[in-house]
């Protein structure tokens, strides 16, 4: 207890997503998360405030490469621009690891209607740090609130193509949000 | 108890949010909400499931009114244009008494962590009813999507317009639905 555990992290979102899979998300309480990762409670309450954030760690860094994308995109970038930057700017976080564990940790959420209520409240914050970080440079409100919208479309789906297919993540995020865009543009002119 | 109180749901209503703004979301019994509206708390249950859903009341209408307007649209209609009539199909639960309300239940939803996350889960299904009447409708996955998402934003839009300014709904909605559109359709063009 109280030791540096390199890999502890990982061990509990394995053993959570283990348990949960197993016995369900309501029948699993964090001490058997903790003990079949073979850790203490404690730390797991080092890394997670409660039992579902082990289902959505790593928050705080997303909204943070959202926004330093958005803000380290060229002076000239419009907001589409910006919005494919801070994707860009997320897929450090895609890793196999967390590939591997995402069908498991969708299955889970979906099974579960405060987590679904969670999973849709952190799709709100992805958007409100895409509208904060698109105003900084100048967007209007409404130009930054649509273009964050299509950037969290364009993420839903670059995220279940990924756990599909694999793949640069980035890569993946681009074309996901280059269809998006010329989608709505059409819309518009079909009207 | 067990009697028909004709505007038990209204009561119910504005006696939740009397006491939300008075003592805190957190702090208020169901109970409590039934007393102070004169009624018994099986009368509140019949209404609301728990104490939240007071504020989250006819939803059920409001996703059937959306998926309505979207199939009765003319079969000629584009995408854009069922989402009009979908926003202009919910205009009739935008009463008086909900425009009195607004402003005391967002400030009480803004207060409380799983109040935000009820509210975004709310959004989720606007746009999942939309995007699945879309569907029916033969439009793409994606300009199911994209649709349904830019449909969200101008609600939200023109719910708070609304709240601020009153006037029609549905010619509120429609213009924000305009706005959200031409905009969509500008970021893509200056790309």
């Amino acid at each position: 207890m109280g030791r540096w555990e390199p890999d502890a992290r990982d061990r509990l979102v394995r053993a959570a997503l283990d348990l949960f899979s197993e016995q369900g998300y309501e029948n699993t309480a964090v001490a058997q998360i903790a003990e079949r990762a073979g850790l203490t409670k404690s730390t797991y309450f080092r890394h997670f405030r409660d039992k579902r954030e082990v289902l959505f760690g790593g928050q705080d860094e997303i909204l943070e490469l959202l926004a330093g994308g958005i803000a380290g995109a060229p002076a000239s970038a419009g907001a589409l621009v910006a919005v494919e930057a801070a994707l860009v700017a997320i897929a450090v976080t895609f890793t196999e690891e967390r590939r591997a564990n995402g069908p498991r940790r969708l299955a889970v959420i979906a099974s579960n209607d405060e987590l679904r209520e969670r999973d849709a409240l952190k799709m709100t914050g992805f958007a409100a740090a895409m509208v904060d970080a698109l105003k900084r440079r100048g967007v209007s409100e409404l130009g930054a609130e649509v273009a964050a919208e299509l950037g969290v479309l364009a993420l839903r789906r670059a995220y279940s193509r990924w756990l599909e297919a694999g793949g640069d993540f980035a890569e993946v995020a681009r074309r996901a949000l280059e269809e998006v865009s010329a989608t709505a543009a059409a819309l518009e002119r079909a009207e």
